[in-house]
């Protein structure tokens, strides 16, 4: 990267509250310190504004005039505002059949947006398609051939959740999994920080989190195998449901070997974690962060999780862009006329 | 207040981005250094957690075990999560029609979500009487018998657009005005960060925002009146939507004390200004940032604001709150099926 990056206009995301979840971890029967890493903080409410940043980078560095991706939602949002934001010109590739909300958040930066008759995977091929041919000369995809530097923006998540707990390694973090990247990243940060010496080096354990409905690495883990057989994903953790994870093997090296686990759950138990999280610490996560909390559960459960050690959960998105998820159960608690009569008889008082 | 605050949880909201500008200015002709004060990086997403923050400390304060409020929307979130977050009992009164987004925003929290059969205004008076009754005893409505603390709140923006300008005052603020609350307690913070001499004391100039469909006190104002006169609000910009404002004389006061003016656009202008601050910087603004916008644009149209000058823009919201705003105009540039060929019909490479 060239130097004066900072002077360059970016969305700045980053330094998200990591926040102690006393009440979150009362319930989960946790007595060590629990902390929840929130990422919905961010400008465009997910982290992948964080690799997203990377990217807008690498792509000035090597003259790109388009910023590109395929994405069916948080993505879309993250590099229509940073190209926005930089200057760049933006032209989104989605499937046609995407949910209006997702539609709006990727076309409101005014780039351009394209709509794929055909499937996520279809959208996915033409991608590679187009930055082999002259009509993509110019393009930085950030999840394609811009990758290796945008998936380098999620080391900044492990750097924080050292720095925010006193530049000290948390003894365990409970990490979702789409593509395996951010888990890999994050052991990546935190060997980075050992190795500089700005952390004490100490055991970690890093646990990844998926839906049953998208559980390759999961069953992969469970069965004992080295290799990750493609799924059909089928699960509301959508910004998850990556069938076949390009570094699941990896995620699958790096539970091994820092003594951690990889375990899944139902779309059921992600609405009930959801509404945990939002009932005990004011946070609403987006449906990978039900994942991620709901899987703690099932790990402390298990006896996997250490109740007294200092664990990190991490919330990668905002409930505001899952609302589908929790809708049904979120209706008023009671219909009244507006006097003190009925507010009685609705035994509230 | 008693000592100890930091160490009690809380939902910690405030420190949201000042974005610089620059794309946004080179747009509306601005030489001088512009800036947006970006609210929707709060926890929940609007400048409500700052206010519902000193209010939930003040209910401490007091004693009190139910935090409430009435709202229409950004409210209801950020007193069901910060009572989520404090362990208080929440219980949040609603107009009984309201859309289904904002239903799932007040409910996720877990608290009691009482719909009112009637409009905002029977919603108000039902919580004033409700707060005079046995019934209400121990309930601290952020907005009502709390409202003395909850608006200090909004003294914090003061606060930090004067730290992040390096401990200067803007010459020029963009503040929106619903009661016009937060515009008064701006106006207070820089008072007082001048008589405590942390920053340099100089003319600055506060200009108040409204949307044309509810303009009482844009109206009084421009017909040199002390007096508001209510008004019907009918407007996209609902957050804004106050017909009777309580501090409409006070911001009357301050926007002629201080050589600063109030003004109003129309529901087009409120759009066109939300995708203009998208395309420009990035910002996805609810409706009353299209507000700040579009009035910061025809103040500089007109000649009232000065273009040389540094100035700050408020942001309060978030545009996922208000997707309806933007949604017609915010569709795919194009549907093609996935090869090249339908890709450069499209007149796309």
């Amino acid at each position: 990267m060239p130097a004066g990056v900072a002077g360059r206009p970016n969305l700045n995301p980053g330094m998200t509250r990591l926040v102690r979840a006393d009440r979150l971890a009362a319930e989960l029967g946790v007595s060590g310190e629990l902390h929840v890493k929130d990422d919905s903080g961010n400008p465009t409410h997910s982290f992948k504004d964080r690799v997203v940043a990377i990217a807008v980078e690498a792509a000035r560095a090597f003259g790109f005039t388009t910023l590109s991706c395929s994405s069916t939602g948080n993505l879309a949002g993250a590099v229509g505002a940073a190209a926005a934001r930089a200057g760049l010109r933006s032209c989104v590739f989605i499937p046609h059949d995407l949910e209006q909300g997702k539609v709006v958040m990727a076309a409101v930066y005014g780039g351009d947006l394209v709509a794929i008759e055909g499937t996520y995977d279809d959208v996915n091929r033409f991608c590679s398609e187009l930055i082999g041919d002259p009509a993509g000369e110019g393009w930085g995809f950030v999840n394609v051939n811009l990758r290796p530097y945008y998936a380098e923006g999620s080391k900044t998540l492990a750097y924080e959740i050292c720095e925010q707990l006193g530049w000290r390694l948390p003894d365990q973090l409970v990490v979702p999994i789409a593509s395996g990247s951010q888990l890999t990243k994050i052991d990546k940060g935190l060997r980075e920080l050992i190795a500089l010496g700005l952390v004490e080096e100490k055991p970690y354990r890093i646990f990844g989190a998926q839906a049953a409905g998208c559980s390759p690495v999961s069953q992969a883990f469970k069965a004992g195998h080295d290799i990750i057989r493609p799924v059909r994903p089928d699960t509301i953790a959508k910004s998850l449901a990556i069938g076949n994870p390009a570094d699941g093997p990896y995620v699958l090296d790096i539970a091994r070997r820092t003594g951690g686990a990889v375990e899944d759950v139902t779309d059921d138990e992600v609405v009930d974690a959801i509404r945990l999280l939002a009932r005990t610490e004011g946070i609403f996560a987006e449906t990978a962060g039900g994942v991620t909390v709901g899987v703690t559960r099932k790990l402390l459960k298990d006896g996997l999780l250490d109740p007294e050690a200092t664990t990190v959960v991490l919330n990668t998105g905002d409930g505001l862009k899952t609302l589908d998820a929790v809708a049904s159960g979120s209706r008023p608690t009671a219909v009244i006329r507006p006097d003190l009569a009925a507010f009685r008889a609705a035994g509230l008082a």
